[in-house]
């Protein structure tokens, strides 16, 4: 089987098979394989679009997070659709996994620039989707946006990034690696750097020189322990609040190295004294409500390196499911 | 050596060698096996009742639970009877451990039905015990409270329950299965849903259909996130409150799937963005201090899977402690 | 999707997606899952039958064997169908994935029942299949046997097993657990004892009643020890001859138990000093090559407790593929 | 390469290779090995002073603590020097690592006569360092402070503790082993009990004999949960306040197992129920500000036990980073 | 409860309920605890003697090898007394478990004093007994050997030794370690150079001081390479003709890092190319049925270091169970 | 400091610290870091030169195979120089730490031009060096080839290979990644297909047309089974002895996935029924005694999946000097 939007998406490598009852309970039971589907007309006004893309061979440290999309998938049979905290249940949101971004082995500006044809792809074919990116490594977020940016040219785009690093690495230095994200996007001038937001920096994760760097462009940034202070609902609604006056769509960004390393041993980059798995879910839930949130990411969890529970995986899904509960909550309120 | 409740509860299957001195001041020096003892009716007026349950081929997913009870066992050597933060010795409570529920490889109906047996058996030999059981899983909690009601039938049991899920499935897709044990209890009229108390459930995890089934028989529950909002402390109180009014006995069950994953990396069935370990030891204490709290569980802690260090074998050994400091700190109110 | 061997047979819980060219040179690119057939009666012919037999809860220890069919399929995509070895492609063979025997959490009788019923079916609806069974725990080979039996109740059966242990226990203990098929089938009077051989035992895994009982029954066995010194290849043709006069199917059954315990992390029954990979190999290609060997299964590997590259997951796929390699070469030498 | 220290102190076992550029932004660009040095007199103003003692055959339980000195500078290249938090950049201090104290395999008398030794060299050789000692187990806190008090026999010392025990057995009983510093120094006269202070202590972990001695010798301690209510960072003022009215200098030492376990799987005597790296961090940083406290300690962290991604290890640096933070902050404001 | 051999010799800190029936299958029904006799004068027979020598303190590496003796015990559970290959049974044999050697924390000189006076008391005791010290790690064999030769001085020891090493080094430089116990022998005069026999060696392990202190005493040694040649067996009887040419006892002491890495998870100084789990219990074998091997010892594995299914573990067990095996069928040979 | 090899080669990234005896026992005091030797023109005639080839980014599947330069480093300390098996010592070699080759994080052409360049420069800088690539993935082997050939255009090279695959795959697909490096040396004209051999290939990892493409260019190949038969020191007798009639240089690769994976946890491409240790030590031994194997190469192997007792890092270590005693041998013998 091969999906309309191939070759720039390689349809899932496996799917589900679906209970003849065509009852939905869990995520698995809900959310369509692009394969699946016969008519790509109908498929235009899917609300929620998932795109994986395994691309981690552009880490800095040697990373497994290209296998994220698969253990993000095989995970759904352990989630309900239905949210208790909120009351909703998901599976009224129409959700369809679009496949993978193909990947080539040695060529790693081949890799990004397929990104950036399947983010626009998505663009082009769904009428307003809200994109949730599965990683691989930080630098796929650089060719998201900017594949969102080559369709919809006329639209600024703001980040909120939830992260343990700036991510404003010099390209110069070693490429567009995933150490560098956010200064490949203002220095291609697809987002200002006083369009960034950066949640849950702390302790001596980060060079002098990037916070200087921050500091030059305007990048914003709430270390954890201000956010903390302030509360990080409150604080992811500071942040959304400044940015929807200045932008025209939000993009989050959920470095998973934002947790603290007792919370996600399935993410090499994350530390000891980061968010707690309680505080990262507040905050998306906050992000999710935001009208103008249109996609997210979540990137550099290595599932190779997660405990034998994959207590790490299943956070990673949660995170996403977290942040559609946003998305419902939000359509709920708009209705 | 046999007890003299066997064949109904097996002995322990190993004991620990007691120092010469007689001194106490670890609980294996404290808690004494069953076969120690010379003389049955001196063990009459025992305070505390251990009741191993190691059932666990009765889960959902495959699971080692049922290795809990030698673990836990093989754990007390770490801890001291003595509690710090309350200022409490617990070996000035007696305690006894009765051994293992006999269990049976291929026939799960006579597993649960030696639980009822053995359970009924502690209420008869025992004049006043408050009875702690050591699963297994989460399906023996209906075969302990059928036990004890078959003893004390004239004594309304309500329930008070520490879990990230209902439990509340269908019998009839699966039998008594680890996910049923409170609907158990509700459709063999045993125990009525609006004296069910559960305390902890977020996420992902429960289907809609459960959530209507809760809210038709009129079963309880407060959300991690409302138990966070109010206190855990109060929380338990209120729970205790309005149960103290309805039943005369309370049985206390915890799940320890309540827990964060990360708390918890030997019970699979947890979830990021569960409790904390110092929310769900608060809980547990206070719900240790009501007087009509005369029995509990821990379950769906699976050895197994626990990493190196044991942290979630240690950690369940601190649940049934702090729950005892709770029993040894309402007696020393009540002197 | 449903299978035309529904309900007696779930189909797979997931399928790989093919690529679009439809060149075959993995193993998931070549077994092709029941689901994707619309034409029961092509499938008729179909040489090898896969039937995942999801069931561990009767094993004696707290198993995960359970998981292995769905780890197995996983698995697929790491291995060619090319052996280079014996220079055949198995893809010549055609084979079908049936999916898994529906399995019930509570009613271990009925589990039971089940895989007799599906044994069956598969019999009956395929004229001529080579049958692989994948476990699953070593109860459901007298099931796996007993199903076969029903269909074909003027063949005689016998056993050819790769064992560290008789399986001979006695089931008015335990009922029919992983430890005892073979009493059952003799006592069932479905396969005789001296048309049982087995083939790996060793050290002090055996109670000597059990050697006893064996000897009584006349049941065949040849510890590592005398293997080793036969030669592992020369054994099994000795076996597989003597059993040949006698009996008009053989039916090979591999625990993996059989094999030493540093070349199979995830068999927790497996033991030091038992077979190296190298000779489970040589063992079962001369078994598959025999051509009264019509049906095999692989018992008692528990992915869950394998290390993380997965060298028992992986091993348990070689020896099924090294079986059908046999089946090839057996083809083959007859053609 | 030998250090002028040496034989009291051996020079570290390894040395990163520093780059050209001379720039520092890690940890290891900054902290020079004591044999990057030609000229012992240029060194005797440095502030900061490493010392790593790798004992850990005192541990009561079989520890590989004495791995953490090395694994400790190992993960410097993981670290930058610049803390985002309070927006300093540490390598404004100058700091030695001055290699490890030699140990005797068979004779741990020799190995604490030796440490007292390397302490004492230390207090000589420099004028007025702060001294970070990296175990080793705990029984290395009290040469630590015996040597410290050799070089200034005048200076009265007092001790601010994070752990989860007392550490005040009794010497008869098993000689100065990681369960006796406090009393080592209490009955050699070196430091009074009641210029003890101990924060976070909780639950089952101490025997009431211990607490008995503490409230004789007058130790001060506030558990866990005292700590809790009253807030770490005011706990810990009050502590060095109430000290600092008493004694001339301030020790402090980390016995990482005041961490809950779930924190600090590389520290097995760590509990269910302790600090969280957060508290650590918060109270270890407000140590650091108090112009007394001139030497600190880190131990009981066994990396051998620590999971893949060596979150305890990383940990430990993080500590260790965070109170020199504290040491910066305090200079600065004292400027 | 506490032994006849106490304070010399602790009782084993836990003992195994054994079942109503009596009748002995597995090893954990067989062997008593000394504990369990009332009449000392009747034990002098025993065949067989069980010494835990839970000491690794001084190892040169951090070693949980002194957790051997109570895994061990714990893993009797999982073998049968009967051993299918050799058609033995071992429960003819009577054996005892006379307990642990008592140790002290900081003081490894009393440790290694108290293992002499232990194995002495254990030759004053019992009447001819086959003596199996568990270790703990190597350092104890020079004590073992010893405490023998301190009740029978007129007997001449020899030594017949599975190891990767030497153990020669010089006890100048850190006393009575792990890496020395044949030094020890050698300069103290209990057993000559020529006396001992090393089977097993390779590789880049010892260095070249030790070869030739080797060569300058005598000490005759097998290279792992040679012996494979030879065959395993054929090269044990060979040294076992030799040594009962010249001495009245040998002493059999297997150090575990004789196996391959691959095989011995759980000892750490373990190899890769050294001998396999097959290749050690044929020589074990080979020993136990030489009538002057008097005892043996099994030392430096380290449970901690074990993985998920304890196969070190186990195999430290099935060595010690094959030894026993070589006794019976010596004796039976001999009757 | 910088290497006189900066920047083609970086230095290693830290030194050991040598003892003041200056007296070599152990591998880490043998081999000399580039940093250390203050005269370039001295090194000219260094006998052994080690390459750290850090790249595993080119790598099919997520691999950290990048990070064996440093862990093997880190090993030497365990390793003595000297060879018990065949009495020599390693330290009478002269051998250099070059360092390693300076890596790109995007871009992958470039890294595989460093190492092309870095491999000249080695060739360019000494006389006569038997050259250690440390990898990394195989891509390195193509790259490491043809530095060689840059710098030696008139010899014909030879590969010796030991592998699981045959690493012949169509560069079209992925570029030059670790599948490909045969392929890619055939395609570009620097060695001839007929000019390799392959030993120790099995089983279904290679596909039908990487087979028939190597037939086409006449590439050798011994399968394992093949290699077992004729005896592996004889089967690389042969291959040698045919190559050196063809060739002038003879590059040997270790693909160490040739490996069972049971004796290699941290090859994730390792397969069941692989080569054991005991053989590749052997077939590596060989490879080294011949005069004509200039340059060596270690591939594949990952260290952050190897488990906790790094049995695979030090088997890589142990390969790399076993292939040097084989040099040793070979020197005097020809002495």
């Amino acid at each position: 089987m091969k999906s309309f939007l191939y070759p720039k998406i390689n349809p899932p490598s496996f799917t589900w098979v679906r209970p003849e009852s065509g009852k939905v309970d869990k995520v698995h039971e809900w959310i369509q394989p692009i394969t699946a589907l016969t008519d790509p007309e109908r498929s235009k006004d899917t609300e929620v679009v998932i795109l994986g893309v395994p691309l981690s061979r552009s880490s800095i440290s040697a990373s497994g997070a290209s296998e994220f999309p698969e253990a993000f998938r095989r995970s759904w049979k352990s989630f309900a659709t239905y949210n208790l905290d909120d009351d909703v249940d998901l599976s009224e949101l129409t959700a369809l996994d679009a496949g993978d971004v193909p990947m080539h082995v040695t060529n790693i500006q081949k890799c990004h620039q397929n990104i950036i044809d399947a983010a626009a792809a998505v663009q082009q074919h769904f009428s307003n989707p809200t994109v949730c990116g599965i990683g691989g490594d930080h630098s796929i977020t650089a060719m998201m946006v900017k594949g969102m940016h080559l369709e919809n040219p006329d639209e600024k785009i703001g980040i909120l990034q939830f992260d343990t690093h700036f991510d404003l690495r010099d390209m110069l230095d070693n490429g567009p690696s995933n150490g560098t994200p956010m200064r490949n996007l203002i220095e291609s001038g697809v987002v200002e750097g006083s369009n960034m937001y950066n949640i849950g920096m702390h302790g001596f994760y980060n060079t002098k020189d990037l916070k200087q760097y921050a500091d030059e462009k305007g990048v914003n940034y709430f270390t954890l322990r201000a956010a903390r202070k302030k509360g990080i609902e409150e604080t992811v609604q500071k942040c959304l609040e400044e940015l929807s006056s200045k932008v025209d769509i939000i993009y989050l960004t959920v470095d998973m190295d934002v947790l603290d390393i007792a919370y996600a041993p399935g993410v090499p980059a994350s530390t000891p004294g980061g968010m707690t798995t309680e505080e990262l879910l507040e905050g998306v839930l906050a992000a999710g409500r935001h009208p103008k949130v249109k996609a997210m990411d979540i990137v550099c969890l290595d599932p190779q390196k997660d405990t034998k529970v994959q207590p790490t995986v299943k956070l990673g899904t949660h995170v996403f499911l977290t942040f559609l509960t946003g998305v419902m909550l939000r359509q709920s309120a708009s209705n």
